[in-house]
């Protein structure tokens, strides 16, 4: 597969909606779809899509739109998917339990391994089969298994030390969702945090702007 | 305060990151900073930081830099962080639970009225002290309080219906963590998404292509 190296941020962020969509419209029965189709879905122009999509090579004919099987797959193989990424996570408390019990790991192409905590109420069980092992455990398992990814639901407190536990314990990357800002010496250790509250914030400022009379015209 | 009419989708993104940034500075007692470290701390340049501050009316003075405080403070302002926003949540599985009773609301200037639910093991209770009542109760609920944000941690399959329960009910903004887009006629209705997959699947990507070493150079 033909690819153009410098793909900016923004389309690397688009292109799991793309495969989220295409697995809807897959799911939907969908054969073959338009650029301008596919783009009113995901609320981009069809110029946006063709431009994003030329990135990785390009996947469709002219006249014909995509073939939505083959554009997932390909998006898919470009995410990674079938490349068998394992992960563990670091922190069973509510949320740590409630990614291991509802994620599906799986569909995204990731291997759930195994959960760590320090709690002795859940050390030793298991989460959705999932076996809870001692944070203390975290460093010869690692060794002993490819982890690829660490998702850490820790305490704040505990937040920057994990991090570093797992950077020293050779993860490619760590999925955060502490809250903390973790700083990574590593440039080749990818940290990608899902910051709730930069969510919300968002939201906030949108629906404050909205409540500006004065100002809808221009805001929108 | 002035402000510039149009302001890009990334500017807002980074938005509330300079609020928490900036929340941070402070609980660690920094006073003024620099736009190039805070840039630094943030992972952009100072010229980026002067841009996106600039959209807003620009609040740094040449050569002092900017008021960790009084930034901190117009951030939020423009975030509608004082405009006491409410919010109740639909659906109080694992997820919801987490984040009733992990998520900071007050600190992003959100209060959690009540959580709605259809099991009756949860209904009549309280989840950190915010009382669940009958999912049939929301929108006499919605009439009676006022409501800004509905955000939804339902099953996938009673996603699109409990998000158009809330837009008829009246509220501003959809926070949905249902991993389905939902769609929304009213252009006046806010839906943000928090995909957990969207996330998973970039990290995916960038540890993928720290893995391909002939493309390492050109794609970092």
């Amino acid at each position: 597969m033909k690819r153009n190296a410098k793909v900016s941020t923004a389309v690397i962020r688009r292109l799991p909606r793309y495969y989220r969509h295409l697995s809807e419209l897959q799911e939907a029965g969908v054969v073959r779809i338009s650029s301008s189709a596919l783009g009113k879905s995901m609320g981009l122009t069809a110029s946006q899509i063709r431009q994003d999509l030329f990135c990785f090579g390009g996947f469709g004919q002219q006249g014909y739109g995509y073939k939505v099987d083959s554009l997932k797959e390909e998006i898919g193989e470009i995410l990674g998917i079938s490349r068998g990424h394992t992960l563990v996570v670091l922190g069973t408390g509510n949320l740590g339990r409630a990614i291991i019990q509802n994620f599906r790991f799986s569909s995204n192409g990731f291997q759930l391994l195994a959960a760590f905590d320090i709690n002795p109420g859940v050390v030793g069980t298991r989460i959705a089969g999932v076996p809870v092992y001692h944070a203390d455990e975290l460093e010869s398992f690692i060794a002993a298994h490819r982890v690829d990814v660490g998702l850490l639901t820790v305490p704040i407190a505990a937040a920057q030390r994990m991090g570093d536990q797992l950077v020293q314990a050779g993860v490619k990357g760590i999925w955060n969702f502490t809250n903390y800002e973790i700083s990574c010496a590593r440039k080749d250790v990818v940290v990608e945090s899902v910051h709730f509250s930069d969510s919300l914030l968002a939201l906030s400022y949108m629906i404050s702007q909205r409540e500006l009379p004065d100002q809808q015209e221009e805001n929108q």
